[in-house]
């Protein structure tokens, strides 16, 4: 099988362009030109696609980039389809309701990124703004352009950021001062600060393509390891961050006791012993 | 209406000295000559002080900072009050519960800077000792003077700390082991060791003068944005960090369904359309 | 007393060498050459020299290295004690009751570094690989040399790490897209990165020698503070880490009550008054 | 409108039968005979039904029942397509995999009773084992005939309970030392003991017509309630049961200052004034 | 000192008769006719009034009763200061963080049953509707005469009850589908209902005197009690309740081991060798 | 193999009689005339028997008793060997220190009641006063004759219990407003209340010889059960008191995805096919 070709999987994709980019790794790459906006058939598609992807014993790894100008600006603001179904509410408490349900479904489409228990590297260029720091902060791993622009964009818009922001980047970052006067200012931040204050692990020369193959060659070496160790790995970091470190430990216990019964810990080590590439099972 | 000018909201402060600095922006300066030590008045006096703030439409903002020689250098450890009153009760265990009650009440102070639930920034100089540490954690965002000398002292009185430094301080940076190495030892460290481990956003050249500058002219851009969208975001950061990021959700899904209802949504789209400078009803 | 001299503690150590480094401190180095490999009867003696350790008052705080080539290579994957239990169990689920006991009782010895509620300080040269980073993680504070090269290695041993390293690392670095990448990826990093996202809060020239003299160093300084301040910073820090800042607020409040009666604070503050070197009961 | 009339906004359900038993009152009946044992497409079918229920704003309150002999006999131990599909599994983990995907997808399905927001009354005759005890504890109210038999069978069949009847039983009833008991020992118990420790708030006199018309009746008088209020109560119960007191107060103050602003207070009282019959939106 | 005397120790309450009615018991009765209803300043005097008896030694435990009538019939639905202060509100959100202050505050101060630190034993005759469920919920233990009439009234008032009801009441009684049937439907239930679901642990013969009388009773024998004790007892109930069986223990440990050193248990060693009655010094 | 007879796993209690009381029920009996009082000696035994029944295959469930004249009586308030390593201690600080280690040990024992992992049913007799209630609190199932006599009797020593009553006894009935009464009250209670509030699920007639039966024919019933079932039980039940439903469920699908692999199932099916007795491999 040769690397780049398009993904089976899930071919009728509107909203993203889908790659097996090398072996194990799934390219996904937004797609509604010309700068991603989110709209809600959007991140509806986005949630089936993470869900074929879970299932998929062929997808290892994720990267996730922008086609086009940018990562993503945001949120569609000329999108109105819940202004419109609040308008129809009779009084503020319905209104109420009707938003918490639509809030709802949109965290949980961007929390796939964590629901699809394998890893996932966001590849960032041009524009990361609103969303784009939502998303991203749900992702395990995040690379940028040298040029990519960031903003958590929506004090601007005269809303407190809803879709996660607030919840996972300030317990990504190192400097929980810088994290809160973003968040309150609105104010664009570079590469070279985000990766300061521990939001990128890498920022890399060039555009588009440079950061996603610097994204994808990592993916392919986290593809290329036991399965089962991997996906242990993602559950339980996902679990220690919202837990006691007691709790963590226990919970990390009673999972691996099974998880520990797996034949890519024999292969593994022959490997090692062999000096030859591991070949693992699917799952 | 031209800054600065006193404040008056709270116009007979014994132990701080309140301007209004800019538009919406509250500057308060601890000022009990010769290094703002803290006596019992001194905190109660400023819970009064940020719970007029909290209520006051005009307050969008504020900034904490020192009047004189530096910012502070902790307790006053002439004051005598709690030792009397302890020494009065019987026995260890009434000692215990009069000293619970007290360091109880000192804490709500401290953690007013919280539920005043608008941000702060403090801007330090000169001396940054003990207490320094527990209020500059509970503030959102710390700027300092080159020059500022900061210690978590408690350890050489020996005490542990015990008005919120142990709490926030670790969950600020970014390097637990300095942190720990910090809490331990008492030593001294400096801004720039204190920037590189995240807990401060900002090292301004000069002094006083210039650091508190620096902090208003944030505090001035942040008090510039939809109020709602700004108390909001605060509510969601400190709920963010008390909690998994699945309960955060959760709680900004319940808020937000109700804030999403304000009027400084179209308001800020407006603005952004027309490119005219938003106006806001207060809060 | 002249410094160092071994241990009288705890005199027949088999894989550890236990040494009084300076007043107060203890160094606790691994002593199981070539590589400071593990197997159950040393994290067992591990465990009982700790408990020791915490109920002796002649030590105040520890220092972790390793004796000969490294800090430690990780588990021995040649020892098959746990593997010959689990093979006599007949069917996945006892054998998994096996092994959950036989992980619990293994974290429970790592978790022995905060049980022990003194300070330590972790001093790696050479090879900190695998359970390195779970012990390194699990200690309070952590120095290395230059050449020290560190591996979150489990995953290339066909599992997810499980004993506190998934846990503690996050929770300790400032860069989240960093710390998973090497989870998952097992790549090798150096003590210039590890200092960087904050691991490491020095790193020093030189080899074993030079990093276990400033751990002792720093850990004398500790060792001559106030041990109720040192002790009750130590749990407080522990207690904080896992719980809200009110929850970690009111717990201090309760413990604290009792420990404000010490005679630890009118020692120190005399010795400040008469710039002399206080001299604390023991604990 | 007359009742009961079939349920026209799942008109296909396999098994299930569903009927509005009254105003607002869906009548929702487990209907696969003999014994309305469970196999996967049956529960996947409920979670579909009880989606539309939540979003139906003709539903207000929901009767659970059985049709036939019983309201439920448990888990239908003939149908093998979860051993199947572990069979193909090569080794422990990865059978652990698969089963974990499966039981978190069961569990989701019964926690539909609660997801639904709506009020539940279970209504159980003949035999409520194993299974029936998962979902009658998801339900928030149950009534049961005298005859009723209940069992937590799942001991009996070797394994141990994992649809929520360990997480929800022990939380429903007064006796947690019976509790423990049915749990351990998978005893038969009737409903006068199941009422006796609080499991049940009524039993009925007759069979399944007797004990549906109990519950149809109270579900009669919930739906004539303002509907705001009576999700709200559901959620913040359901919210409450998980969390601290003051978190729970919390919660309802942040989601409650967006229901107050309902038009069913108004509404509400107009009618007790005018002793009418009030007449709300729907929801 | 004779019993009943009035209470010296806040002496000017307005909406709340207070009298010692034996040694250490404050009897606290709301005195607003005809029924008790709630306005604002009546809870806002009963926070002034419970903090008064939290600092008063001569207060060792309390009963709550209502004058005239009944203990309360809940809120004053006339009083419409809320209505008016949110009707100056611009827009939804707005409104909502209004009211979110509001109902904050009102919780805190039924709260102060509980952050009174005392036994607070309530006495209700007449009717006890809405609030009244509240307040009593809040207290530790609950009386009421044969024909008191109870209802968890607000789902008729077209809102979810909010001061505390659905997080106290289901955590009290030991049947959650009766809990949860009385808050869906409002409907009304006696003492004999009442104190067979556990709500209620005394249900006396006769009217307001009688119930008051048993309920003093009480509260006096827990007033003989080692005072230190008793507080503490309360304080780790209180926080059992909101946490784990192991949080529990540890918190007990951190406080008791100040409680410990009380000399109330020296003293009531003493009596109980010397057959005396206890002195214990107050608290 | 004939019962009753001598338990050889521990075979030199000194505090306890031990006894294989049918096939895999081990019969714990409290062995210290005359009323069975507790010295450190005593739960340090306990602690070590508790052990090598968890670890022993051939217990599946345990009964706990007291030998002579009554369950037990509580702390040996003659013992006075905490009280003379405190009076060591130089300040209230270190002698808190020092308790906090001994009330942690302490509780620890009491604990190991749910550590065992197998089903523990209290049998009382006679007087179960103070610590009994934290011993009975923390077994499963409670059975007493109709002559014993309860007391949550440590306020009348002047202290708050600290050993687990007041963590367990509330979670356990469900009459929340008796549980406090009996805790701040001290007042005996008998068999009678015990069974009504839920904290016993057997009243037996007759004497030690009759409730020990009683008990010993449960746990019998128990012991014949599939052991991963009945251990996945308890861990699961114990797991789901301390956590939400949700977290329940989680670690509910993460341990049972290894134990649902077990032979247990085959042969529990097996059986109910056959109608034969089950025959288990140990665990």
């Amino acid at each position: 099988m040769s690397f780049p070709q398009p993904y089976a999987g899930y071919p009728d994709a509107k909203y993203h362009k889908l790659t097996l980019a090398a072996d194990g790794v799934l390219l996904l790459s937004f797609n509604r030109p010309p700068v991603n906006a989110w709209i809600d058939p959007k991140w509806q598609e986005l949630t089936r696609i993470l869900r074929t992807a879970r299932d998929d014993g062929d997808v290892c790894a994720i990267v996730v980039a922008g086609e086009g100008r940018c990562f993503t600006a945001g949120l569609d603001l000329n999108e109105q389809s819940l202004a419109k179904i609040v308008a129809d509410q009779p009084d503020a408490a319905r209104k109420a309701l009707v938003m918490r349900s639509h809030i709802r479904d949109f965290q949980e489409a961007i929390s796939w990124f964590e629901y699809v228990e394998k890893p996932v590297i966001a590849a960032a260029h041009g524009v990361a703004y609103g969303l784009a720091i939502d998303i991203m902060s749900a992702c395990d791993i995040r690379y940028a352009t040298k040029t990519t622009k960031f903003s958590i964009k929506e004090v601007d818009a005269g809303l407190a950021a809803d879709i996660g922001t607030l919840q996972r980047f300030p317990k990504i970052v190192g400097n929980d001062s810088l994290a809160r006067e973003l968040c309150f200012s609105a104010r664009e931040f570079d590469s070279a600060e985000a990766r300061e204050i521990g939001f990128l692990s890498k920022v890399v020369d060039g555009g588009r393509e440079e950061v996603v193959d610097a994204a994808v060659k990592t993916a392919s070496i986290i593809a290329s390891k036991a399965p089962v160790a991997v996906r242990g790995t993602k559950i339980f970091l996902l679990h220690s961050r919202d837990h006691t470190v007691e709790e963590g430990l226990r919970y990390t216990t009673a999972l691996n006791s099974a998880l520990l019964q797996s034949d890519d810990m024999p292969v593994a080590m022959l490997a090692v012993m062999q000096k030859k590439t591991p070949k693992f099972a699917k799952l």
